[in-house]
């Protein structure tokens, strides 16, 4: 099925002039669901990964069940605070001031394959920091993962190696 | 696998007092992640669950895997301001103040059967607030579903129905 038709506009969200792309309504079409976790999962088949990585919150909802079709584990990155144990960070620019995310240091190790995922990819600031965390605990990166790529907003060139997304906005 | 043998105490997190269950060990090995979607799962089928309510942040990790086993659709409940279409909120108490959390009007039908997920049921506020947003949207509420049900702390008698827990501690 075409998953656009369940990408809903919404303008001026979260701040005046942003067409927000509201992906509530695919992910609870369970069709669509499916849809789009198994394009995500059948394009890193085979590719030895043993982590997938997602990012607070809305990775949340895509990365663990990529994991599950993969045979690999979910490593959360989450906002400052949030992770109970030893922890590393990473902070990164925003249009106005700065953003941090963290990850645990020994949930990803220098054996590990890693797929990185979050839900829309735009300017790409976050993953490049969740990236960089990863790099720093010893993970071998081999791609990120998408369900949306904004890709006018050119994240992909500034995250660089594999990006993969299920549905691309040019 | 015994998953208890994959969950973290963390001593005085968040704060001084609080033992905290880690369940990132367990959420990044493989077979532990896929029994503990899987058990939630295989309780719930034959149940006629159309849609799987998860409460932000912890609770997207487990809903969308469990409503993909289940052929069902996802559904977020998110904190305030984050959701970008037409939304009803519930506020709940906590030791100190209280916490708002909220759902999209269009999320959830009267012709929905639902089943309600987070990671950890502890004083049962959160999902009690969550069960009240689903319950003035029309779904049916099934059951609530938690990997951890600190049962010492009586959420189960709070939010009633139907309670599954992977792991209980008593």
């Amino acid at each position: 099925m075409d998953l656009r038709t369940l990408i809903r506009d919404v303008p001026d969200f979260p701040k005046k002039g942003i067409m927000f792309k509201d992906i509530t309504p695919l992910l609870g079409h369970p069709q669509a669901l499916a849809q789009a976790i198994a394009t995500i999962s059948a394009a890193h088949q085979g590719l030895g990964i043993t982590k997938v990585v997602g990012i607070e919150s809305r990775g949340f909802i895509i990365a663990p069940a990529v994991a599950l079709q993969l045979g690999a584990g979910f490593v959360p990155i989450r906002k400052p605070g949030k992770l109970p144990w030893k922890s590393i960070k990473q902070s990164y620019g925003l249009e106005y001031g700065t953003d941090t995310v963290e990850i645990h240091e020994d949930s990803v190790t220098s054996a590990d394959r890693v797929l990185m995922v979050d839900d829309v990819l735009a300017t790409g600031g976050t993953m490049e920091a969740a990236i960089t965390l990863v790099t720093k605990v010893g993970g071998q990166i081999v791609g990120s993962a998408f369900l949306i790529d904004l890709a006018f907003l050119g994240g992909g060139k500034r995250i660089g190696g594999k990006v993969f997304s299920v549905v691309t906005y040019t």
